[in-house]
């Protein structure tokens, strides 16, 4: 992966930094596992970026996968330690968008006061 | 501003998911506040992206600008409240990156423990 620099802030959204990563990374948060299920997501993210982004995810060591089923073959995805850790992003942005945005509806609050490492080892 | 859904994350991202807008912002964090000078940061962007960003960012809500000079006509960006609230979401990825991103130079302290009410009003 290249870095346009040495910016902590430039690097991260090297990373994660466009509409559909960190959805992802929601759904993994709230339980889904499963190809499919990512999939559902209400803001009808496309067959096509899903596979894109699960594979940088992977590739950056945010997730990773592991077969449920070998015929035929499916995977189910998980949160590394290092993907894990960016819940702490996510709950910042859902703070903010709680006080800034009042159309955006309240989440719970067992995801405000999550920990990563509730989300690792699995 | 079309959202995709009622999501804090969804909206949140649907302002500032991209590669550019929280660069754009990191700017007038430590102190930016003219064309010129967001435009010059390390990751160079383009004019064309940094105008289109402005625009957004002033459209949203998250950023005003006010002329400081008439002839020609120019003007300086400042972080509104709504901006300045951000600062949490760029100081998790901060870090995050310090964790898992060893290739990312060490942020100033100063920024890390910095509030956003140091940044409104002007």
């Amino acid at each position: 992966m290249k870095m346009r620099s040495d910016c902590p802030i430039a690097c991260t959204l090297d990373l994660i930094g466009d509409r559909w990563t960190l959805l992802i990374l929601r759904g993994l948060f709230i339980g889904k596992r499963r190809y499919g299920e990512l999939l559902e997501m209400q803001e009808n993210i496309s067959t096509n970026i899903l596979a894109s982004r699960l594979s940088q995810l992977i590739d950056n060591g945010l997730i990773d996968r592991r077969a449920y089923s070998e015929r035929p073959l499916r995977y189910e995805y998980r949160l590394t330690e290092k993907g894990a850790d960016l819940l702490g992003v996510l709950q910042e942005m859902t703070r903010w968008a709680h006080k800034h945005l009042p159309e955006t509806k309240t989440p719970p609050k067992s995801f405000i006061s999550a920990s990563s490492e509730q989300f690792y080892p699995h």
